[in-house]
């Protein structure tokens, strides 16, 4: 998961940073009118500080914030890194083109009225993508918000998540790509209430030509970018998908998971529906945790953003509530992780400072007297983050206020710095308890959550991701993308063998000798399964 | 589930009522050094207001806190309602003693070291369990944080939630029962800080003498309780369970899923384990709703508070994200709800106002352009309501802002007023893109979400309370508990019954002969299962 310099093999899609990294952005259908949608990139690009060059574009030319517009984006005298695309349905495709002709390398269309109308509305898409690839230039979109970040602040969109002064400009290490617009800017800015460092967020709407697997790969390359948050309603790139989480975790929260989702799914974006635990199965071959909601995208955003990573699935879990410690155990379960089995050494360690009434076993409890007894949980902390069979740390609390939660902070902090473990705390109780605590957590870089449902869960994400990582050292052929809804069981296998899963060995016997012979040669347990032509799933036949 | 003024099925525990009702109060084991748990209930009635009799009861006499302290319980001239026992282990024995001597109706044990140690601590709770039940005296506990709350302010805790000033006191209509005590008031202290009206709290740790179901019974019974949320580790009291949801809708937290979590709620509170599936059928046949975390449980507390009734399962979902709409209804269909399906007016209705690159059926997308035709949102919010085959909306809006944001409030508050519908808000976006959304969705009674998920599971919920709601007409018989992990097919499908379930007809067969001629009687389809005394499970037998 180490980043490579060389990002030859993203040549094709590498004018897609200008997505974040643009220096000269074009806005086609400018205007100055107070509550346009024209005019608001241009309000934002000025306000957070884009240091690049803007050329607002529009018919009537004159001057646009005090920038001088331009009638044609072909009468922008200096190259044009991004353009946005923000006139009606029925004018993209002259813009889309005059862009193209102008030497533009990569544009954003937000302008909507294409595939997800319809046959003609799909029509006139084609037309768009045939247009830009003739010429090279990439198209987002259409039907997007456009993106926001990257080190030179580029605003390019209308999201009126900016419209507000308190916004700050996005910073962080951690990329958001959504093929919703909406949902992406929401998302974004409750990203930011959270603390969860989003740096870049791209949406990439209808993906007519750029796709949001292809945008995760070019971020994932990116130095300043160490992990991926997804929302997407269709999912075939999965080669894409494959670069990005060779190079940073990835997490995914996919639409259209129930047939009427799907539904929707192709009514807002056009997306073709993929079965879904195809899309469950292609995740969890290339190591990308999928998530349920986007509280649970977010919260696994915060573990990413901490720069521990997970070598096991073991969690040892360190509780004042003995009420959350079961929760955190009945998750952890759940979630597919273990309950750490502590060493003799550890239990008997622990037992010399939990109360008689507490746990020394996992999930450790030293209950309530933490609250009389200061440096109880700080030493637990420490005793259980040593046992060798401990990969992850769940501390929660849920009602300490003041010094109990400092101390417990700075401890935690502590234990970051001498460990790559990932620490995570789950505190079910009011900020204004322990009004310094969000912040001391912060800058220990300890995610915090007010569940220990949602700590273990994010916890689970970044195993996932870690296993992922652990198997890059194989060398994985290609993955060609989701198999048709009709691939037979060879085929899938083969996908997934590709793909570097181990999968058991087969043998075809067409009478009951040739299943015995073949048993014995391959041995071990053999477990027979009828293949007819045309039956595709054994409830087929009832 | 209307209120019956008469209590006299509730005699037996009307003396629970003292934890939210007490209009006095003893603390043994009063002090006032700083820093000590014992002082701390004093403080906090002194400084909630609470208007009735505080006896702090310490050897020493003296005063503490302005009050005259009193050697012993029985040296107080007053009737005491509730004594809080705050004195460590060894003496809580003759603490529960001297209280039921004086005529205390009801203490409530904090101390721990009972049955959550080993066996040792289960003798002396017994003790406790004999002294107090040869009295007559109620007995809450041991080992747990006290309750607080009702109309007098009874601040019956040492929770450090109220050591702060901000801290207000509980107010609202809905109860929070919790066996775990942090987690019980770091769920308080999370209602308050996002809205959710929580009046009244009460712990019950180890459950010796009165359990989380009689409390929520009694509870239920309360005038000024309209809903109620349980945080339990042990459930065997289903009778209880079946008189409090007779009154109001509750929504479960039962923790010990797992197998090991269930080992960790055996030290924690010395829960005994059930089989989850026997949990979930026996909550699922009491109409009873079961969350996954404290933010479930306190979502659901929302739309419980919102005094909206859900007579249906079909979901009307408006939104301005598409994205927000696809998640929405994969939740529906998750959460065991439907899409509602519209009828033919209300979608050519629909039509006329959403654009065309939006969606006119379920999930009804406006899309972005919300934003520059004002009233749009609104004038879709009455067309959906209104069709009759809608039984909830949910509204679903990312990153509006400003006066976009006030337009839908007062929207929704209108619905609300002439409809008791369900209508809940997920509001993907950051609280500052809308500082006054808050206070007028809650002015509106209309629950707001992070998520399109957790805004439909809180509708799922509702739905459950709903249906028990609409079968208390039929005469139930009693549910005597839980059934035992050896019982048979028949006494479980006995006990089903008597909860009011509906179960299949069945006939025991010993011959082929004999079950050809049942299935004949009967009638249908049929299902053939081997009944085998001593095997319980198809799965015990390989």
């Amino acid at each position: 998961m180490t980043k490579t310099p060389d990002l030859s093999d993203l040549n094709a899609s590498s004018a897609l940073s200008a997505l974040w990294a643009a220096t000269s952005i074009a806005v086609i259908g400018a205007t100055e009118r107070p509550g346009a949608m024209g005019r608001l990139p241009i309000d934002y690009l000025q306000r957070y500080g884009f240091g690049g060059f803007i050329a607002p574009v529009n018919p009537k030319g004159g001057t646009i914030l005090g920038l001088p517009a331009f009638a044609s984006i072909g009468d922008v005298t200096e190259p044009i890194d991004l353009a946005l695309i923000m006139v009606p349905a029925g004018s993209v495709a002259a813009a889309v083109r005059d862009c193209a002709a102008a030497g533009v390398k990569a544009c954003i269309v937000m302008s909507s009225g294409f595939a997800e109308t319809g046959p003609e509305g799909q029509a006139a898409q084609d037309e768009l993508v045939a247009i830009a690839r003739a010429s090279g230039m990439r198209m987002v979109g259409p039907n997007c918000i456009g993106s926001v970040g990257g080190a030179g602040s580029v605003m390019a969109t209308f999201s009126p998540v900016f419209s507000s002064e308190s916004t700050p400009a996005p910073a962080g290490s951690i990329a958001l790509v959504s093929q919703s617009g909406a949902l992406g800017f929401g998302a974004l800015s409750l990203a930011m209430e959270r603390g969860v460092p989003i740096g870049i967020a791209v949406t990439t709407g209808n993906e007519a030509d750029v796709t949001a697997a292809e945008v995760a790969a070019c971020l994932a390359a990116d130095e300043a970018v160490t992990g991926l948050l997804m929302y997407v309603e269709s999912l075939d790139d999965l080669e894409s998908l494959r670069l990005a989480v060779d190079h940073v975790p990835v997490a995914v929260l996919k639409a259209g998971r129930s047939e009427a989702g799907a539904l929707a799914a192709a009514s807002h974006t056009g997306a073709l529906a993929t079965q879904d635990k195809v899309v469950d199965a292609a995740l969890k071959s290339l190591g990308i945790a999928r998530v349920t909601d986007i509280d649970d995208l977010l919260d696994v955003g915060a573990v990413f953003a901490s720069g521990a990573r997970m070598t096991g699935r073991r969690v040892g879990i360190l509780t004042t509530s003995g009420g959350s410690g079961i929760l955190a155990t009945d998750a952890i379960e759940a979630a597919g992780l273990e309950l750490a089995q502590l060493a003799p050494e550890t239990v008997r360690a622990l037992e010399a400072i939990v109360p008689s009434y507490g746990n020394a076993t996992n999930p450790v409890d030293v209950t309530a007297a933490v609250m009389t007894e200061p440096g109880m949980f700080e030493r637990c902390l420490d005793v259980l983050a040593d046992d060798v069979n401990v990969d992850a740390v769940v501390a929660c609390f849920a009602v300490l206020v003041g010094d109990d939660v400092t101390r417990i902070a700075n401890a935690l902090q502590s234990l970051r710095q001498r460990t790559s473990m990932p620490v995570v705390v789950a505190r079910t109780g009011a900020s204004s308890l322990a009004p310094h605590a969000a912040a001391l957590l912060a800058e220990a870089r300890v995610p915090a959550y007010s569940t220990p449902e949602r700590a273990v869960n994010a916890l689970a994400a970044l195993a996932t991701s870690g296993e992922r990582a652990a198997q890059i050292t194989r060398k994985l052929g290609p993955v060609a993308g989701l198999p048709s809804p009709q691939a037979s069981e060879d085929e899938l296998k083969g996908l997934l063998a590709a793909a570097g899963l181990p999968i058991p060995e087969s043998v075809l016997a067409t009478t009951l000798e040739q299943a015995t012979a073949a048993i014995d040669e391959v041995g071990g347990v053999a477990v027979c399964k009828a293949v007819v032509p045309g039956l595709l799933h054994k409830s087929d036949a009832g």
